[in-house]
């Protein structure tokens, strides 16, 4: 910590797939708005492989010069999801079917009728004295061990455990969100959305892309700290979509 | 090195706006996707700000460790454009105004009129002994020294810089491509067009969505070392338009 109003960050994103191209990396650019909108400085962003050495020394590096570190991926089902146990690794602990998350995890195949099988039971692997990092998508938790959190490598479930460990940072202040649902693409949206987040910089606007088949539509999601910020650029993208609504009619 | 057949490369991407979140990263994934293509092993990325001391540590780390590194960023013409200053610290080496790029700087702007002003002259900033990475698109040109890579943060200019780059590495093995203009939009070309790419991996296929003001269209590039693959690749991609304007029809 550099003094007492900077808090630094730095994110390790882990997995093979991101540097092979395979997968394109979404989780950076998220996590860089969302720290900009709670007031934590993101100071450095590694990307290395599901590799145990390449791991721990990242880890060890990052979470010793910054004040939180945040990673993304490796915590699956399959043999590569090695990042529980190098994070335990890091950290000169066990890790260990966590018992808490053995439960949640068992119980919700159980309501599915599908088998907790051993490859399902990693995603219960923690480091001793680890801290659930809640999973409102998908069930398997992430977790925290003193300034790392490591979360899912999947958009979507990374952002909602984002969404529950960012109010408990950084003095409890809750980011809000409002989506907004449209019934045109990207491509159509993309170009007056990005006039949109410019006019509204105390905001994060992110677009989903939703496809039913036939056709593209989006869900908007506004981020912001203040209500009031939410609601002035609810209502311009809210008048954006009638814009566009407008250029369609016959 | 570590044997005679793996070749392994780190990226090191420069600019605060990364970190911020204000603009998304999209050269990670294309020299990846680029790497993968001519067989290189990306093993590391590393995202930092426009600050020297966290330029020069990154490169420093980087260089020693793998065969080549590829930075972007921090090449232009403004105050915080500091990445050249910063390798040749890295270095240990003068930075200068390189004469054949100040020549090529000059030329380019007494054709179109403008002056060349010093913040403009930045730009021909190298470190004493760097070589040229030519750029395609708007004459600014990247350089190489050692075993690093410097090129443009912009994705079209790094990307032309890479084509450029790329065959000079790997055997001079050259990545050929083809354009295929597309008159729809990517939120209608995305899905089919990740099933085109699924089918044909020896290819690296990118689109780039064009908006004339109304509507978008996309050009699609395909890349691939061996013309046979980019036949295949178009074909489909042809096809693959060919269904969505039937689609289209009234």
């Amino acid at each position: 910590m550099i003094s007492a109003t900077i808090v630094t960050a730095a994110m390790l994103a882990i997995g093979d797939e991101l540097l092979s191209g395979r997968t394109k990396d979404k989780n950076i650019g998220h996590l860089a708005d969302m720290l900009t909108l709670v007031g934590i400085d993101l100071r450095e962003v590694r990307i290395v492989a599901d590799d145990e050495a390449a791991i721990v020394e990242s880890v060890n590096a990052l979470r010793g010069r910054y004040d939180h570190v945040f990673t993304s991926g490796g915590i699956g089902p399959t043999h590569d999801d090695i990042t529980a146990d190098a994070i335990a690794k890091a950290f000169g602990v066990e890790c260990i079917h966590e018992p808490r998350a053995m439960e949640l995890l068992g119980a919700m195949y159980k309501r599915r009728g599908m088998e907790f099988t051993d490859s399902r039971k990693r995603m219960a692997r923690m480091p001793v004295g680890a801290e659930h990092i809640v999973n409102p998508v998908s069930t398997a938790p992430g977790f925290r061990i003193g300034n790392v959190y490591v979360m899912a490598g999947v958009p979507q479930v990374f952002q909602a455990m984002l969404d529950t460990l960012l109010p408990t940072l950084h003095a409890g202040t809750p980011i809000l969100s409002r989506t907004v649902r449209s019934p045109f693409g990207e491509g159509d949206i993309g170009v007056p959305l990005t006039e949109v987040q410019k006019k509204h910089p105390q905001t994060s606007i992110g677009s989903y892309p939703k496809f039913d088949g036939r056709s593209f539509s989006t869900e908007i999601v506004i981020r912001a700290r203040d209500p009031s910020f939410l609601d002035a650029a609810e209502a311009d993208v809210a008048a954006m979509i009638d814009a566009i609504s407008r250029t369609r009619a016959p």
